[in-house]
């Protein structure tokens, strides 16, 4: 068996390192265009930062190492230019010399990854206008930052966006932030991001939502960022972190099938449309574990998996891949923010019938010190309950719930599952009823019909002549504090007293800080016979879409 | 409606604010023995180490609240004499004024808990030795504390014991634990807790395991406490943490039915054997969710959706209790242990057939500083791979782990299913193999043999005349350092060219530091026709046996 992988970074290196183990007599050639096989890619913005100090622990596996090791033909600054699917060859370029030359396959496994996009703006190719995908990219960045910049501009505030931005605040850069949405981490949905741009700003980062950038000038000493609104930017650095399109000529030339978006179409065992040809990793088209719709995931997680499978099924396993659920996970500062599966807009777009609800408990309990705030948006089939999609946002532990509930999804669980989750606690770690419990709880009193709730943008949006009378029931300090425009006070615990001051009949939205007040208050106005829903979240998720 | 419950903290509390939101009309009694309902038992021990530093945070719900807010009619230091189940009626004692009436119910909660085992033996009711269950104990221990004590003896090193251990070298004080079991933290296996003993003995904390104490006895300044063995060892202050017994007298004495081990017997909607009479909590027997039998299981998080789905039943919701996974965590000093489904000794215990993989991984990427080590074994049916149990010992995001595999437990996932979790990964909170993955990944191959596996326990213990060869494939100065007595020594990127040297056809353990270079060994070995397998988890591994 003679065994070529295109790409030695996530998925080509776990696949040539997997299959060495099931073969030890396969001949394994792994070509990489660049110069570093299996590097970081995660860790690149941290090197900029100089939380990782040594360049060299980005190199997770050297080349040394797969070769001595693994037994792999390691062919660094090679570049395959083409595939002769009928002769099974290929055409590879060795960078260094020029030469060209042919070499024959059995399998090949294409993991080339994906190229950061840098749109056709003028001045994009610029000296100072950078992308981040390798190590050499991020010492250019590097040498930029270490001889001094004042000012930087990052276009895109997407994952890698978003990390650079902190590390180059690290450095004491002024950094502003470009971004074409009107939200930070456009993959979340944009309230869950509101505590995240708050807090962007509270560390002196400026963010310019909304806008795009139409062109970058070269002045005497910085450049310059032209947005599309007329604002002009001065910095001395700029990095675009504008999304990545699929690594498919290669793919493409060879007459394989690429998806709508350019990602390469493989089936299930990671195969192309030639059976002798997978793919893997940022290159592919994947199927989304939720909505069972083709995407593009480029994450590092799936990506070493698939390596993993395709490996596995040409050496005879039976290994399917199950598709992407989008588990991804970012710092912003002393924030926290992950998902997993469905957004609320990924859901909307699919046409799926979805609930939604929002807790915003804390990551331990209460009367241990050091408690961190968190808001975990949770979204679920209306029907049945199963998890279709979770979001959170704050302090430590938020990586932790979400894990969990990725766990739930890849199950198939449902909220009600949720309601029995037996999770660690003592006060340290969780609460008795642990933020997971809350949210099935919430979610399926929602589905039982017992708890009764309204999202919050319903009842803001509402533009029918009878809106629900709102009522906050928090106590008289918190609503003079502030309340949701419109709303009466009639604190909790004050309730069941005035009862006869609310107009019988009326629909009544009753809401609280987070949501359990509120649905006590729920509970006591339909028992007493009023219409009453509780406004899911309460106050804290109203501030969620409210604020800007 | 009429409900009376007895007991006013975990399970008894949630169960009377659950049936006040289904029900504004009922009548509830909430009855507590003591003067305190709803206080958060697990944080006793903080607040003697001055951790949580006010003790009114203790008080997670008032009474005020419990009657303002869920209307309950809220009685303590009110104890529930006896049971008339014909009249439906309970004869309550006033303990202040002694006075004694008797109060009607519909239906009855038993939520009485459980209380700390005190052994007849002399000296038992000496001032000095307490107990921990409730805050009038924690004030008496802390009272001590607070007047001086420079040493301490524990009797017990389950979850309580070790964290007043914790607490008391944090307040200075020089602590001797005592346990009766050969290990500290039972309801674990032996194995795992090898790094918890160590961690404590680096603390300063003595150790004595195997011993028990047969007396105690006052001097003029100490106490002394006696052991079986002839130690004895002064203290001015005893804490026994040697379990619980369920508060079962009431039960018993109205006829209801408990098990061997005294928890009160209940169906799966927390039915005692009396129809109308529900019972929660640590003093009921609860059926082990993964082997299916009745054991006792005194948790907050149980206790708490116990009565949760009491209230639930008795107002008509068709709500069914799981049963217990024994998902339980606890800090020791800079560790975390931390558990979920069965331990390899009840699986023995029960006769259940299981397969068992060790890693040790980190809990993120390692090229991110500050990565910490921890131990998971993974316990799993040898034919499905369904996941039965999992421990873990060490340092940060040990937590998460054990949480994501109490989620695969309860949805009854496979190892096979943990290859394919996605989980949230960048630097900061994990790797793109989380230790999840791992785990399957090496347990997935133990079950479909390509990556063969002997326990360690095995290898040390072989007795036959043909004992495998142990060839260790570390480095030479990972060798030299040390390493399992009788192994060779032919680090891994030298095995393929000293293959020769091997004796063809003798069985071949290999063994590295944690697993994964002695798997890559395994491999070229099977494949060059030497029967090989991995000592799963490696030297790593083979030290939690071997050291004591």
């Amino acid at each position: 068996m003679k065994l070529l992988i295109v790409g030695g970074v996530a998925g080509g290196a776990s696949a040539a390192a997997r299959a060495r183990r099931l073969a030890e007599d396969a001949s394994i050639v792994l070509f990489e265009r660049g110069p570093d096989v299996s590097f970081a890619n995660c860790g690149l913005p941290y090197y900029v930062g100089g939380e990782i100090a040594e360049r060299n622990k980005l190199l997770v596996v050297t080349r040394e190492l797969l070769q001595s090791r693994f037994r792999l033909d390691v062919r660094v600054r090679s570049s395959v230019e083409a595939i002769d699917r009928s002769a099974k060859k290929v055409r590879v370029r060795d960078l260094a010399s020029g030469r060209e030359y042919e070499e024959a396959y059995d399998k090949l496994i294409l993991a080339p990854g994906a190229a950061p996009l840098r749109p056709p703006i003028p001045g994009i190719d610029l000296p100072g206008v950078f992308t981040l995908r390798n190590l050499q990219d991020v010492d250019h960045i590097k040498d930029r930052v270490d001889h001094g910049v004042k000012r930087a501009a990052v276009v895109g505030a997407g994952f890698i966006g978003l990390e650079l931005v902190e590390n180059f605040v690290r450095r004491g850069i002024a950094v502003t932030v470009v971004e074409l949405q009107d939200q930070v981490l456009p993959p979340f949905d944009k309230e869950m991001t509101t505590p995240l741009a708050e807090h962007l700003a509270a560390k002196g980062v400026s963010l310019l939502l909304g806008q795009s950038a139409e062109a970058f000038e070269q002045g005497p000493d910085d450049l310059t960022v032209v947005l599309k609104s007329g604002i002009r930017l001065t910095a001395q650095l700029v990095v675009l972190g504008v999304g990545v399109r699929p690594e498919n000529k290669l793919a493409i030339d060879a007459g394989l099938q690429v998806g709508p978006r350019g990602g390469i179409r493989v089936n299930e065992h990671l195969q192309t449309t030639d059976p002798d040809i997978y793919a893997v990793g940022d290159a592919i088209e994947v199927k989304d574990f939720v909505t069972g719709e083709p995407t593009q995931v480029p994450l590092a997680g799936p990506a070493n998996r698939q390596g993993r499978i395709a490996a596995d099924h040409i050496f005879g396993w039976a290994a399917r891949y199950r598709g992407t659920q989008g588990t991804a996970i970012v710092r912003v500062f002393d924030r926290t923010a992950a998902m997993t599966g469905a957004s609320e807009k990924v859901l909307r777009r699919a046409r799926r019938p979805y609930r939604k609800v929002y807790v915003h408990p804390t990551n331990h309990a209460g009367y241990y010190p050091g408690a961190e705030a968190m808001t975990i948006k949770l979204l679920f089939d209306p029907e049945t309950g199963r998890v279709l999609g979770a979001q959170a946002v704050g302090g430590a532990g938020v990586d932790k719930r979400i894990d969990v509930l990725a766990m739930a999804i890849q199950a198939g669980m449902t909220v009600f599952n949720l309601e029995e989750s037996e999770l660690a606690y003592s006060p340290q770690y969780g609460s008795a009823k642990d933020p997971i419990n809350m949210a099935g709880f919430v979610a399926a009193g929602l589905l039982r019909g017992d708890h009764p709730q309204v999202d919050v943008e319903v009842v803001l949006n509402d533009a029918s002549d009878q809106p629900p009378l709102l009522v906050d029931v928090r106590t008289h300090q918190e609503f003079s504090r502030c309340h949701i425009p419109g709303a009466v006070n009639i604190p909790l615990d004050e309730l069941r007293s005035r009862l006869e001051e609310l107009p019988k009949g009326k629909k009544i939205a009753a809401y609280c800080q987070v949501g359990q007040r509120g649905y006590l208050a729920t509970r006591i106005l339909l028992q007493a016979g009023f219409p009453a829903v509780n406004i899911g979240g309460g106050y804290k998720t109203y501030q969620l879409f409210a604020r800007k």
